[in-house]
């Protein structure tokens, strides 16, 4: 059976090192941490490309959350591998070392093992790979989400729009959508960027939550408080799996079902960024979810305010 | 009759700047803003002092919301004035000048003009002042809510315990709850700072809204999204005042009323934040507010997600 949701991205090493402690080789990657994320909601498939040196708990990792690796190729150069750090208040990498080796070869032959796609996630990677992904499909999936970064922005703006052009939904962080359309204030920057083609933009803003431009409609989501916080890599990652894997498995892509997905995606944000790597992710129970959702739920409800018929006059 | 809510803080004219525009002797102080905003929501007196420059014009506008200025003092000093700007980012202002003048010889008789009061807003102020209002009261009110800043923090830390053990409410900023509790994470922040005496804290976060404490539960509240933002000055100010407002017309401080009051404040700032000094709370009619609360209703609002029924396995 194919997945419902398919993933295109990286599949990496991660050295990473937080006030909280340090990894060596941490199974990391943007594909890798979405796919464990909406593991828990989809049937999901990654491709992606790692090195003879990837480890069997990677592949191990993924199966056993019943993600389809049969997409992963195994090159002959060694796995992409990213060195960061993180400082006090865990707000932003600092990139040390990006060794991208058996990336600069990675060549996804999507029509081969998935030829019928319903969800596509073009996890960040460049976007010439990406448009390439969706121009090999012999029809256009349902959904198509994209999320990218700062680096292609500015090195491959050209790409980048090309792509932009193909797909429904864009998750980009808030620093990257003023650059990405010249905006500073966020609402003009959603307008600015939709004409250039994705009709749903998600703005990510960290601990601060999202930011949801549907059609014209505004969708605010509060993200998940965490009293502690260990390891932010993959936070975005997760949070568009969950997202994406929510949506897939609901078939739809109303302003119901997306704001329901943003909920989810918060929700397994919280859950990554509690541990190093993918532990935070790897075991989680369907009782732990759904109290988590609740408490979450708890935090951002209230009634409304309607005030006409006891505001003073004046 | 003795208004419900009773603002102590500064009345002052401020000098500002910021990329869209500037203004001189505008009016402006903590509360100012604070009444201007609450006067929507329910019956407000301000205790404050000015100087003979303050112009009638002030004096005016506080009156046509309603307002009873009976504690407002005119000393023969000048009015406190402060001058700040704004960098493009809006999001937080350099102090270029700030002279107290009459601040200096502030020694409000609350007692005096208001022997009974049911909720007390302690805008900020030198927290000695603040607590000599406690003081003063014959009979302690139902709410006492104060907000304060870095300034006093650092300079005034005793004076500001001595005072915060007698308050219900604290409405600080995010950085503010930081240096406050010398803890980074927000929750353990919050847990600090209820152990010094307010049971309701209220962190606010500028653009991306205020996280509220209230004994172990916690309201996710974003802010109110708006594409023109003129002069931030008075934001804080007036959604204390909104949400104070809004308190003490239900007379009741349960959770349920707390949330909707951080909704009202939030749209009240949003009002505040839209034109220089407070040109943007003015004149809003019982239609403009409700129409904002709808809104911003829409904007935050989500069907629960129960996934337990639909999880895959696993």
């Amino acid at each position: 059976m194919t997945p419902s949701l398919i993933i295109v991205g990286t599949v990496a090493l991660d050295d990473v090192k937080t006030p909280f402690g340090q990894v060596k080789n941490a199974l990391g990657g943007s594909a890798f941490f979405a796919g464990i994320s909406a593991s828990y909601w989809t049937n999901v498939g990654v491709m992606a490309i790692v090195g003879p040196d990837y480890p069997s708990r990677g592949f191990e990792t993924m199966k056993d959350r019943g993600i389809d690796v049969a997409g992963i190729e195994v090159s002959k150069e060694p796995s992409f591998h990213w060195s960061g750090e993180y400082g006090f208040d865990l707000s932003s990498a600092k990139t040390l070392k990006t060794d991208l080796n058996c990336l600069l070869s990675f060549n996804p032959d999507i029509a081969g093992v998935y030829p019928s796609v319903h969800t596509l996630f073009l996890a960040n990677i460049d976007p010439e790979i990406q448009k390439k992904v969706i121009d090999d499909l012999p029809a256009r999936p349902e959904i198509i989400a994209l999320d990218t970064m700062n680096f292609w922005i500015e090195n491959k703006r050209e790409a980048l729009l090309d792509v932009l052009g193909l797909v429904d939904i864009l998750t980009i962080n808030e620093g990257e959508a003023r650059m990405l359309s010249g905006e500073s204030n966020l609402i003009s920057a959603a307008r600015t960027i939709s004409a250039m083609g994705p009709q749903i933009l998600i703005i990510k803003r960290g601990e601060y939550g999202a930011m949801v431009f549907n059609r014209g409609k505004i969708f605010l989501s509060p993200a998940y408080p965490l009293e502690s916080l260990k390891d932010p890599t993959g936070a975005g990652d997760s949070f568009a799996g969950g997202f994406l894997g929510y949506m897939a498995s609901e078939g739809g892509k109303d302003d119901d079902t997306l704001r329901r997905g943003i909920i989810v995606g918060s929700v397994m944000a919280s859950f990554c960024v509690s541990e190093f790597s993918s532990a935070g992710m790897e075991n989680l129970s369907p009782l732990a979810l759904e109290a988590r959702l609740c408490e979450f739920s708890e935090q951002t409800n209230y009634r409304p305010v309607s005030p006409v018929f006891r505001m003073l006059g004046g």
